[in-house]
């Protein structure tokens, strides 16, 4: 079979690999180090962006957008952000193709039409946006700004993975300014917080909040706030980062305020952001070796209803049980397909929903219509039951939410298993290269 | 007043201008011919683009991503798209920048990471996708593909103007796959009336159809639907096209499938699109000289209440009233704002909302606190009314579908007035230069 996936012990890498490709979340392109978000891949990152858009929007942010390139001279001006960027950033030196007269039908870069300066697409967004804040702030009744922007970034990185290091991705970033130190710091954690509620509730996936160590900070930044989560292999995934800028990129573009006294001072900057890579996360956290295990609160669709029959005859009778289940299942908000595709037999369907991690599979058969039963199989646990009809669509509402429950539980038993005390640096590293998972020790703050 | 407004009869383009900007729709970056949209613009282009999408997942399209660049090699395969945007193209021809020796702390070019192959910043993305598409179609039975996106796109624009053209804009682009031609032109004129309908009943702007002579078809079309709107300078706006694109890119880049008898044969393809340019056309249809006029089924704000008061007593009372209406609306669906800021008058927040459209204002003083009424005031009409607190909130929602059918009603009537009929070449060029608007005529087929 086509479809099969590596397993999880044979080889991580090829299991992830499988997983996403198989999967249908995504799929290699013909852009070195670019990638193809496939339909159904997509509607899982819709779902995502939608929950932390709310999200964002409910802590009182607004969405806009700044252009895709950065001038060369704004892109340095924030010196250690631009040197930590410089190396993998896709440069436009020129806007215009023409024919090559060397080759019939092909073009080449017309050298005429080379620009007076170079532009950069875009890593991250800082240098664009606090040129722009320039403009918009004179006194303390301009801030806060709080604006998220929903875009695709590019970083030229030499050893890609799809969905976790790709040189394009999506992403969104919240750039906020602020007239104190104190708000932007608050600003940083807020929104730090925000993520973990959503990785953790939204993704099931428990994750411990931090401070990078300076090596580790965002280029810019004057302290870069994370929450990791851990990962099946045993080791930690960055899913999200905020970022404190304190006043370096404020003094770069030199974006001043005057505050109630009328003094002026420069204003003080937080970012942050998080990827398409958290569905990468996602699928590394929760999956199996015969699938993707989707939460329910995010996956594209939660229940998935297959019939089972003999002659036109009895699937007429399932139609209208399951196209009844299918109404009261969809008044309840519930994402749910009944699968009635004569091309492929059950058992293939099963097999194919299981690959793409539907939290519920319901199966009605010939016994069933009978019974005035269903058969319920859940993706995360694989258990079987079968089920009354009467009251089913509140009974796997209910279930939805167990799952979600149960999937984090699962997530967060594992990694306390795999969080470790270390006391001593000899312990430490026997730890991190024999055992995995989180360690957790005292740091004397020295490289 | 820094917020003055060109008037339209004086200059209309900078009146144009004078609306984006002063109404905070958007504004000039550092980028040349690149804007940035500001949240409340933002909101705006939200709004539109959560109706269309819903228009297309209704009719059964399914959103994914691919790739921002397009290598040069395939960019080229189709020789009549390449040709058609070949002089517009931004061109990424390296992947690193690197510290200038000559310059301490600038940044240069690092000639030793030029790209072997050029890549293009898609201008559209039939290339990329098609190539995609190679890989995803053997048999009938994977057809048919719909598939949408939603993203930026950078034609390299010599003269620009914000919304109407910019070098970088944000649009959706459909691209379909078909197994017979038929499947794939009823595509086409399905997504044409879809475009027709979103612009009609949501933009409140009428439109006609029509298809393109062959030397304004999108380059690698058989065929280009468009729709047409009229604007308040007498001259049409294209507002969305729909392509059938026959078997162009199919064989350009060899995408066949076997159908039903097991007979090879290139597929059918289609792709269409609207983007931000669809706010110019919204602006330049409905707005004034006192600003903007936003029909209330995208207005990011719909209702605005301002206080009116003498002190902290009748504050409160008002607050009172106010909150409550704001409940009930909110509770109906209404987007609605209560404008406490206290650092500006009434007056000052009047001329705001007027020049940024919101249908409906809502003032409430001290008078209106103890007759239990409200004055109204719909920036369509202008009109104002002093009405009862009773049912109020209901009467809003009316109010706001009758100022919906008003705006796209005047619009008609004024393009209704500005088609005139022409029975010879003399006098289809004599309207044209003194009567402008649109011109009913016969052709002969000719150039």
């Amino acid at each position: 079979m086509s479809k099969e996936i590596t397993p999880m012990a044979k080889d991580y890498s090829q299991w992830y690999n499988d997983l996403v490709i198989k999967g249908s979340l995504a799929d290699y392109s013909a852009v070195r180090g670019c990638m193809v978000i496939k339909p159904y891949g997509f509607a899982l990152w819709e779902n995502m962006r939608d929950a932390l858009d709310k999200m964002f929007k409910d802590t009182g942010h607004e969405n806009a957008y700044f252009p895709l390139f950065v001038p060369k001279s704004l892109f340095e001006a924030e010196e250690k952000n631009a040197e930590g960027f410089a190396k993998e950033c896709a440069v436009v030196t020129h806007y215009r193709l023409k024919s090559d007269p060397a080759n019939k039908g092909k073009l080449m870069v017309d050298p005429d039409a080379k620009l007076e300066e170079e532009l950069v697409v875009r890593p991250t967004s800082e240098a664009i946006i606090w040129n722009t804040y320039k403009n918009w702030i004179q006194s303390y009744r301009d801030l806060p700004i709080l604006i998220n922007q929903w875009c695709n970034v590019v970083r030229w990185e030499m050893r890609t993975r799809l969905f976790l290091r790709t040189a394009e991705f999506l992403w969104q970033e919240g750039h906020t300014a602020h007239a104190t130190a104190k708000e932007a710091v608050d600003e940083t954690v807020q929104m730090l917080n925000v993520y973990a509620d959503f990785v953790e509730n939204w993704m099931a996936v428990p994750v411990i909040k931090g401070v990078k160590t300076e090596s580790e900070r965002f280029a810019g930044a004057v302290d870069t706030y994370c929450i990791e989560a851990l990962m099946q292999d045993g080791k930690a995934l960055q899913a999200g980062t905020s970022h404190f800028l304190g006043q370096n990129f404020a003094k770069a573009f030199d974006v001043k305020f005057s505050d109630k006294e009328n003094k002026l001072d420069y204003v003080w900057a937080t970012s942050w952001g998080v990827s398409t890579r958290l569905v990468g996360a996602l699928v590394m956290a929760h999956s199996d070796d015969d699938g993707l295990i989707l939460p329910p609160r995010i996956a594209p669709l939660q229940v998935v209803i297959v019939p089972i029959f003999k002659g036109d005859e009895q699937k007429a009778k399932i139609d209208v049980k399951a196209l009844e289940l299918v109404k009261a299942l969809k008044a309840a908000g519930v994402r749910v397909k009944y699968d009635v595709n004569e091309n492929a037999r059950p058992g293939w369907k099963f097999a194919e929903y299981e690959l793409k991690g539907v939290p519920i599979r319901i199966a009605m058969g010939a016994r069933d219509l009978e019974n005035n039963t269903a058969e319920i199989a859940r993706r995360d646990t694989k258990e079987k039951s079968s089920v009354s009809m009467d009251g089913l669509s509140d009974r796997i509402v209910t279930l939805l939410q167990e799952i979600q429950q149960a999937m984090y539980n699962k997530a967060l038993t594992y990694r306390e298993a795999h969080i470790t005390k270390a006391d001593s640096w000899q312990e430490f590293e026997k730890l991190l290269n024999e055992k995995g998972g989180f360690i957790s020790a005292h740091w004397d703050g020295t490289p």
